[in-house]
């Protein structure tokens, strides 16, 4: 949209280019194997510096008492995430190189999970690479899209970053330790949020200190055990 | 790589796809005509919600007493940020709709340099789409790259989005009001950028009190004389 100095007029240009490749067909099969294995496979996505490894660890070590449990860290470079889930919670860890690729499809998911250990797993987590736009135009073939926006980033990056929001299935807002200190208005971010996705379930947390963590990890318990039936 | 509960083994595997087609090409002609009509183009990256917009109308606001300045906001949706620019600095300001594409590269460019209003510019600023990782594998055609990392990010994401913080030619610190409630040591965030980019300059800013500010903006007025010479 254009707007000159008085802010009269508007002119919206179109800069779209063609589709990447559909990999929905490979997502669906990968959905069906893990239906077989009776293996959920969540979906993790957010901005860099959302603070997906630090809630992921914290929810790990409450799920990890009943259920086997597997990682996939992805990232363009380092292995920075993967030690750190390791060494905080124990369980199975990889390290997914995407190769500057700023997102997984559900080729790359299935391949990250041949060469975790060869065992049975109730829960696999992948961590996304951190990417608030093209990891939600891949299906990676996962059960359920779980998001994290956390306040520095401002409430009204649901306008903004449209798809994260309609593909995901729940919605943790952290870092709410640090409201006092952003313009960020809780209410006008869940609103933001339902306005993409009416079904989205929204949490809010600190995973620095653990508030919220605790009902989290019982949605997903819960998410699990309605898959199973 | 994997580390299993001891701690004791790493793989990696790479999951790397062949590399986008190539619009080096696109962007060095999209240069030369830069070059030929006086203007300078400035591409802005960051993640979503570091501050480039509040950052921008700041910087634009001094240059603007100089200069003829031409802003284009990229966005996958919304018209939040052009409104922004638009109200709080004057210039004219255009948004450009990727339709859902993550980065714009030099062909998307010149389609919204092109949209501009048909005038002399010294220089256009691109706020690029909020992203960490795609705007850096697109040569724009730009005169030079700025990239904004924001406190509550975390000081390692150069480590972890090496290529955004290697095209970089220089890099804000944003949000330097907030460091008391973060755990981002400064000093280890410009040796995690020097790592990528030995030749980067670094400066500390606070967007929203403006902090900072006039020397970026210097800066910026120095590259624009140093390129007209």
């Amino acid at each position: 949209m254009l707007y000159n100095g008085n802010m009269e007029e508007i002119r919206i240009i179109e800069v779209k280019q063609s589709v990447f490749a559909a990999n929905d067909r490979k997502a669906d099969e990968l959905r069906q194997q893990l239906k077989e294995k009776g293996t959920f496979l969540l979906n993790v996505m957010s901005s860099p510096g959302s603070g997906k490894t630090t809630a992921l660890s914290k929810i790990i070590n409450i799920l990890k008492k009943d259920y086997q449990i597997g990682v996939m860290e992805a990232d363009i470079d380092s292995d920075v995430d993967a030690r750190t889930i390791s060494s905080l919670t124990g369980v199975e860890t990889i390290q997914l190189h995407t190769g500057g690729m700023c997102h997984l499809d559900a080729g790359m998911t299935a391949q990250g999970i041949d060469s975790l250990e060869d065992k049975h797993y109730d829960l696999i987590i992948l961590e996304n690479v951190g990417n608030l736009v093209c990891p939600a135009e891949f299906d990676t073939g996962s059960i359920a899209n779980m998001c994290i926006l956390s306040v520095p980033e401002g409430d009204d990056k649901p306008l903004k970053y449209p798809l994260m929001f309609e593909v995901s299935n729940f919605v943790l807002i952290n870092k709410i330790d640090v409201l006092p200190y952003f313009d960020f208005d809780v209410d006008k971010c869940k609103e933001n949020i339902r306005y993409r996705n009416g079904m989205a379930d929204i949490f809010e947390i600190c995973a620095k200190d653990g508030r919220g963590i605790e009902e989290v990890a019982e949605y997903i318990r819960k998410l699990i055990e309605d898959w199973r039936k």
